[in-house]
């Protein structure tokens, strides 16, 4: 540890300390869930080239390598997709929460609440160990789809799905936001949700995740912790961009309309949204997997306009101002040719995410130290008091 | 800023960043609204003495203060002090979850997720102004103590208290938590609260205010921080400390067995609940005005003997460990001495430091940097992806 950074008590010193606005580039813990790197491999996670899990990997392969620790056997697999598929159910009091929503509410709000209470009913609810907690992660990786699904079918007034039993993670998934996709075009939609499932499982220290980490680092339990990254997830510097994107395709709403638009956002310093990343400013190689489904997803719907506008944008956008697309971008392409409403966007980020949180949230709980940082002092200096009937 | 914390893409650079485990020492962010000095003033609140506040002023003032940015006239004091009653009570939806909530619940888990709730129903829900957020601020410190006090109620299967109209925000906490109080006691306890409130309002970037933070820095929503921080503050490494301390003191039970028990405490290296600070090593001048205070109750109510097992176990921890009690050690005797229930000493400490947290989230939001920072990877080397059906 460097000593720069050594805690110098009291205020005098206050200048002496290190000081990075938005702590960018400061390292505030070891993990050893994902390694982001901007060179060839792009992200690992716990040693495994992204581009080769995107490939290659079932969802759930990706949920055990993050959790557990390592990829699953056929075996593994199959027992580890068996327990997900028992917990396909909302406790009685989370769903007569969702059963009374109301139209208008804000599906992260009521994710958020929904997770929170799903805290409350847990069976391991007191019970804080690393096996209670692997036990809580399993149940809300199944829970959460539900949620969200419901939620979103109970305030827009739409009919019940009727069940669906796959075992799989993604195909199941979008039965439930998206509806029945049937024979060819329906399985490949699964393949790219799939994708964009492993894609958006874990990001080392993004906001959602460090908020989880410095809630679990008071001991609090796993819920808490969850409710905390659902909360940070939905602002729009973070989760909420991919939702905003999806707005700007549907705003623009044609190919011919596209480059045009870009240019007067451009002309209007208005942001364009979907680009630039805090750590990965040349460029993400996730974006380039999810642009080569959603083009490939594009040719099966034989529905080019989302991707031609999309492709616009990303064009003038390198031309203009030299910004690359990130994950969110072509993801909204994708969701958009399958259906998924554009509110769920942010919610589906969760159900995804929720593996790197819960793998973050058991790893900052075993290697435990409080995270407590200083701030530094810009308010008023010492001031005499003044009682009630003496201020002017 | 110092050159040294400038990001590093890439994970060769890593090693060159500089790590202090916990953030430790590391200045995350700027405050205008406390200052933490171990020496004679102790805290400050935008620039005026802890002491000075707590032996002056009524909660609502330091509510006023850190909210609103000054110490209130009468006027002010009297329109603030009118708003904050307008606002006490539940919407319909908190009130119902309330109502079928079942014994056993953690009630900090109760209140995170009534709180949650509570931001489903507001008013200001889809508006995140600075004026809206004081707004809702105001609001969740009127909503908070009623949550508190009937989900206490309905778990626990205790009646009903009458209703109290009191103006003053510690005496109605008093009569909501605690029953009514009569005479001198009463009045005398209701001052002791209102010095508790003042005392736990605000410290800086302890870990539930920088969960809020970092949670407000994506942009989302003040009640989403909120829950964030009451998720964080439950943990038995923050706010959970003071209940923990209660639960020493009861279990200890009178003062003759005060002795044995720490130093049987010491010599099994058991931990002794409400000493030491991450951040005050030297004392907390807090603590010095709460054991006044909680002496003093103790005369007045004729009972001494919490105060005295309190004050034995301080005498010793010094004598052996060189340690100094923190602001929970002292509070746990005057909430006993006032009949709080045990299991609401974390939830009164929400009631109190709703203001910081509300105050720093909506100082983080004016002037907004996304807090993302980075983790030293400590994970496997790059290795080779083995397809399912080849793997071991």
């Amino acid at each position: 540890m460097n000593q720069a950074i050594q805690e110098q008590p009291g205020t005098k010193t206050t200048e002496r300390l290190l000081y990075s606005p938005g702590l960018e580039g400061v390292i505030a813990g070891e993990s050893t869930l994902c390694q982001v790197d901007e060179g060839e491999a792009g992200l690992r996670y716990r040693g495994y080239a992204i581009g080769d899990l995107a490939e290659w990997s079932r969802f759930e392969e990706v949920a055990h390598l993050l959790l557990i620790g390592h990829l699953p056997t056929q075996n593994e697999l199959d027992s580890f997709s068996i327990r997900l598929r028992s917990h396909r159910v909302l406790p009685e009091p989370v769903q007569r929460f969702v059963d009374r929503l109301q139209p208008g509410l804000h599906p992260m709000d009521v994710l958020r609440t929904g997770i929170s209470l799903l805290g409350l009913s847990d069976p391991d609810a007191q019970d804080g160990s690393h096996e209670a907690n692997l036990r809580k992660s399993m149940r809300l990786l199944s829970q959460i789809p539900l949620l969200i699904a419901h939620s979103y079918r109970v305030m827009s007034g739409t009919s019940t799905q009727k069940q669906d039993e796959s075992p799989d993670f993604a195909q199941h998934l979008l039965h439930l936001v998206a509806g029945h996709k049937h024979g060819d075009i329906g399985a490949a939609m699964a393949q790219v949700l799939n994708v964009s499932l492993i894609l958006y499982a874990e990001h080392e220290f993004n906001a959602s995740t460090f908020a989880a980490r410095v809630t679990a680092s008071t001991l609090t339990d796993l819920h808490g912790a969850i409710t905390a990254a659902v909360a940070t997830l939905k602002g729009p510097l973070h989760g909420g961009a991919n939702e905003a994107v999806a707005s700007m395709l549907i705003e623009i709403g044609s190919p011919e309309r596209a480059e045009a638009w870009v240019r007067e956002a451009l002309a209007q310093k208005r942001r364009v949204m979907g680009f630039g990343h805090r750590v990965l400013r040349q460029g993400d190689a996730r974006s380039a997997i999810i642009q080569r489904h959603a083009e490939r997803l594009s040719h099966l719907c034989g529905d080019h306009s989302w991707y031609d506008i999309a492709s616009t944008i990303h064009r003038i956008m390198r031309e203009e101002k030299g910004l690359h697309p990130n994950l969110d971008f072509y993801t909204a392409v994708a969701y958009l040719l399958m259906g998924i409403p554009r509110e769920l966007s942010t919610p589906l980020f969760v159900c995804s995410r929720i593996t790197g949180w819960c793998a973050h949230v058991m790893e900052q709980q075993e290697h435990n130290r409080l995270i407590r940082p200083r701030a530094l002092y810009t308010g008023p200096a010492p001031r005499t008091y003044e009682p009630l009937d003496r201020r002017p």
